[in-house]
This record gives C-alpha cells, sequence and structure tokens, in this order.
C-alpha cells in the first residue's frame, strides 16, 4: 500500500513555511509516496489516510478516530507541547529535528550576551538621554575572551554555541543530565546535579533546558545565589525551568548584571510585566531560531528520516518516554 | 650613558593606567633603565632628561626645548593626533601599538553586528512600548551564516574579527590599500580603490580606517550607494572616514538597515544631534577597545620594543610618514 505523508506546516513567516520548491524535491525524491500538503484546518480530515505526518503540533482529539499514523515528526527541536504519552500509547512513533536549531541560537545567544558585556543595549539606550555614558560603561563591561561560559541543558545547540563562543576565547562548560564520555569540542562537561559548583567561576550561563517535570524551576533562588557577582543569564530554552521571582531579585541584589529571555512566563507578557520593565533584562520575542535557512535544513532532515522510515531503519532524533534533558550532540 | 624611559599613561580607567605591578615587572626586567612614572602635569619637564617617552599623546611644544628624546611610544593603534612630521624632522622615532586592540574590537563588532542581524536593539527598545513584536523581528532579522562581511582598513584588528566573524560562517572580504600577496585566514583580499565592487555583495561592512588625508569621507554617498540593500555599517575606525550627512541619507532610504557608531564627528555629540536620534543608529562612546586585558598586553609590546630599542634593532609599529591605511596583519 502506496505510503501517505500529510505535511502541514502553517506558519505567517514565509521562512517556516513549506514552499513549492520544498514540496517538489520532496515529490521527486520518493516518487512512491503519496504526499499531501494541508492548511492547518484541512488537518483533521488529511490525518486519517496518513501514514506519516510532519507538523509543528499534533491535536490529541487526531488519534480518537481509527488511524493508520505510524510516525509523527516535528521540525521543532522541542516537543512539550506534543501528546508524548498519548502518541506512546497509541503505537506511534514521535521525532523531533535538530542540527540546524544551534546556527541561529547560537548567533541570539552570542549577540546578546556581547549586547550586555560589551555594554550595548545600555548604549542605545542612553545615547538619547544623557551627554556621554563612556564612564557607565567602564565600570561595567567585560571581555568575553577568558572568560568561562556555562551552557545547561548542553545538546547539539549548545555544542554549536560553544564553536563560537570557544572562537572568542572563551572556556566552556556544558551542563547536562548525563554527560558524554567523549569530550567533544574541548568542553568541561559537569552533569546537572553539580551545576551549583561551576556557577560561581561562570560569567555567562545559557539555558537550554527543555520542559519536563524535572527541569521546572531549575533556575531558582538557590541557584542564582551559587552565580559568579556580575553575570549575565540568558535563557533560551523554557520558561518553565526560571523561577522568574528569584531572576527578578537575583538582578536587583546585583548577583546578575543581566538577563535576557527569549521566552517569558506569559507569551506575551502583560504590558505592566516587571520583566519587560526591568533595566537590566532584555526580551526577545521566541526568536532565537529565527533562520532564513530553517525550512532547507528542516526539510533535509525530515527527507533522511523518511528515507530511513521507508526502509524500516530506526529514526532520527526518535523522542522516547525517558527524555527529559536534551538529546547527545551530533 | 643610562637610558631613562618616560611612561606617561594617564586615564580615568583602570584598564588603561599602568598599575605598580607594570611598573614593576619593567624595572626588573629593565634593571639598566632608569623608569620615570609620572602625571600628565609632570610630563613637560620630564620629557627633557628622556630618552624613551611611553604615553596616550605627545605635546609638539616638548620638541621646542633641547631633548635627548630618539624614541616615543603609544599603546594606541590610531596616531593621527600625534605629531608626525615634527618627530620626524626631531629625528625622533614614533611607533604604536598592534596586536592586543583586535579582540575587544572584534567583540564589539560583532555585538554590535548581531544587535542588528538578531533584532536585540529593536527588541530592548520595543519591550517596554507594544505588545507583541515578534513579527517585526521577522520581517527584518538575517543570518550572519552565509553572508558576506567586508572589513575596511583591514590589518591586524581586521584580521582577529575575520577570525570570529568565519566561526559563525560567514565570508570574510578584507578591504586594504594594498592587499598582501598571501591569503592569511580565508580572507578574500580587495584592494581599496576597487571597495564598491565588494559592497553590493556585503550585508556587514566594519570600518577600520585610520583617519588621514587619504580615507577622509571614504564612505560618501557614492559608497553608500553601492551597499547591499539591508547592509549593517560599523564604524570602528575615526569618524573623518565618513560623510555623516550621506550616512543619514544611506539609512532613511532603506539602503542601510542599521549603523554603529564608536566613533563620532563630536565628542560628546550635541543632545540633539540627530546621529542620537536616529532609530536605526546605536552610539558607543569609543569603547570598542575597552578591555580588562589592555594594558598588561600593551606593556608586553612595549618591553618587547625596548629590548629591541637597547639593541639598536629595529622597532616593531614603526609609523611612516607614507602610513596612512593600517599596517600589515601579524
Amino acid at each position: 500500500m502506496t505510503t501517505t505523508a500529510l505535511i502541514s506546516l502553517n506558519s505567517p513567516y514565509p521562512f517556516w513555511q513549506l514552499s513549492d520548491r520544498h514540496a517538489e524535491e520532496l515529490r521527486s525524491a520518493f516518487p512512491g509516496v503519496r504526499f499531501r500538503f494541508a492548511e492547518e484546518r484541512e488537518a483533521p480530515v488529511e490525518i486519517r489516510t496518513a501514514d506519516v505526518y510532519l507538523g509543528w503540533s499534533f491535536d490529541t482529539k487526531w488519534l480518537n478516530a481509527p488511524t493508520r499514523l505510524r510516525w509523527t515528526a516535528t521540525p521543532s527541536a522541542g516537543v512539550d507541547h506534543w501528546p508524548i504519552a498519548a502518541l506512546r500509547t497509541a503505537g506511534v512513533m514521535l521525532t523531533r529535528g535538530y542540527g540546524y536549531h544551534g546556527r541561529p541560537m547560537a548567533e541570539h545567544a552570542i549577540g546578546l550576551l556581547l549586547g550586555f558585556s560589551r555594554g550595548l543595549f545600555d548604549s542605545s539606550r542612553l545615547q538619547t538621554r544623557v551627554v556621554w555614558w563612556k564612564d557607565h560603561l567602564a565600570d561595567r563591561f567585560f571581555d568575553l575572551y577568558g572568560q568561562t561560559l556555562t551552557i545547561v541543558g548542553c545538546g547539539s545547540v549548545g555544542v554549536r554555541l560553544a564553536e563560537v563562543a570557544q572562537a572568542f576565547g572563551m572556556h566552556v562548560i556544558g551542563v547536562r543530565r548525563s554527560p558524554p564520555r567523549s569530550e567533544p569540542g574541548g568542553i568541561e562537561w559537569v552533569p546537572a546535579d553539580r551545576v551549583r559548583e561551576v556557577l560561581p567561576r561562570s560569567r555567562a550561563i545559557v539555558n537550554l533546558l527543555p520542559a519536563t517535570d524535572e527541569t521546572r524551576e531549575f533556575f531558582d533562588e538557590k541557584t542564582f545565589k551559587a552565580c559568579e557577582p556580575g553575570a549575565v543569564f540568558i535563557n533560551l530554552g523554557r520558561s518553565s525551568t526560571v523561577d522568574h521571582d528569584a531572576l527578578l531579585a537575583a538582578l536587583d541584589s546585583g548577583r546578575l548584571a543581566g538577563a535576557a529571555l527569549d521566552v517569558q512566563p506569559h507569551k506575551p507578557p502583560a504590558l505592566d510585566d516587571p520583566l519587560r520593565h526591568h533595566p537590566q533584562i532584555v526580551l526577545t520575542p521566541k526568536s532565537a531560531v529565527f533562520s532564513h535557512a530553517y525550512m532547507d535544513q528542516a526539510v533535509a532532515f525530515f527527507r533522511d528520516n523518511l528515507r530511513l522510515f521507508l526502509a524500516g531503519q530506526p529514526l532520527n532524533g526518535a523522542v522516547t518516554p525517558t527524555l527529559g534533558g536534551p538529546h547527545a550532540p551530533h
């Protein structure tokens, strides 16, 4: 029987949409597969005759009707909004993408870090208001060179970030539930339960933790109190992994010099949310993974996996029930 | 006769001051040299008995009295404020520092570039004012990966900047009056008189040109008109090399997406200077070269040169009258 692949990748942004070129590429790469490209509203019907589904999200209700679905895939790195347990019960595999989120996220993280370390955010705010703010910056800047960056939840995104941080002469500590035995890329690996031992020597902390029960408020009062005074905290992971009251307190006490949050507890935050108005916080609107190269790479990843699927081989990026932390770097 | 070295490095900032430790290092490295460490106001008297002078600036009047001065040195990369011709007439050598400005300046340039490319400056301004600005960023961001950075006045600072830009996957074009025959670090070299041929494919332009007659308003209306639409212009060189009216016009026409200026025609700019208030301009207060490692490296550079001087050998960083462009990378 012909394999049917339903692809529903709707987005307001062209760089997260499947283009006609991508559709054509898939059709010519897999002449034996029947591809259906559906709008969001068509997906609930189309899913009934699909063996494979590629999309940004999955509605648990779709499993209520009889289904021949065997594999669901998402280009996202995070799958906390997917019905992992229900899919497992239904015997449907779930895969997520990896290997292509790292480049834009590394650019985003380094940009935010340098924005604080070189006083660029302060400059852009002060330039319209004060005569000269050179002394202000001289008191606050720091060199990246020679400083330590700790990456919490250091999977493939973190390894890419480590590469560019090392190009600036930074020492990189990778924190992971289970550190790898090998040491790719000169990273100093530390298990997650020992993070507080390395925070006192970390001038920069980038959080990439996924949202799981285990990671809830991983960054709490105790963790922030362990940080090196003057450290910068950057969250490109999930907001549930941070106690934001503790974060505000760490900024107000001077423990942290700055914080950047690409994810916030409320999306969008209320206009009077203190996270918006703290002078040492920069918010970005979940834009860390913005990349014009995104869909080319996501389609290539899916293409490789579809080839494996058709050959009955194990898939890349398989989400397992024990998978709370980030997957291994590749 | 004993060589006397006068060192007068006053600065409001500790990282640009000679510390007691530095003084001690010099004394113990050169027991035969008489070191004089002078405040700015003492320099005019002390200079009369000095063979060697290390300082941030030099007053031409000091040459009016009889002098045994043979060599003046500055840690700065730029010497446009030094009386080059008068020193030459007096037979006094002048050297400037190199090799240690690159690290902080590369951090500064990449931070400014990412501030624009990732929409970080816009985010930090919009977060207090608009509900959600994700669409705004989605329309404007660009990936550094795969884009071209053109460094104009690409000497040792530019070569260091090229290294980190390449770590982000950028292609780097180095523009210099006379490009080197060898091709260090995978840079595509282009002579300065052909810069307009490469600007149409340069998403980012970093200007490191020194101030000379030859470089005056190198970036004029014609040059900006040659730029790739949406390019970002960053000036860490000298303000005299830029026609700022043409820069403002290039921003207003949409030719340039952003500009960052670490140097401005007036220091500080008037509070109503349009450069302060343009929404796509970020000003930094000549802080690109801020580095806590500065003086360690500047003293090490001077120490090496003093050793050469005492041995009667050619000095590093010698400023020659024909030297308009940046010196060769090392």
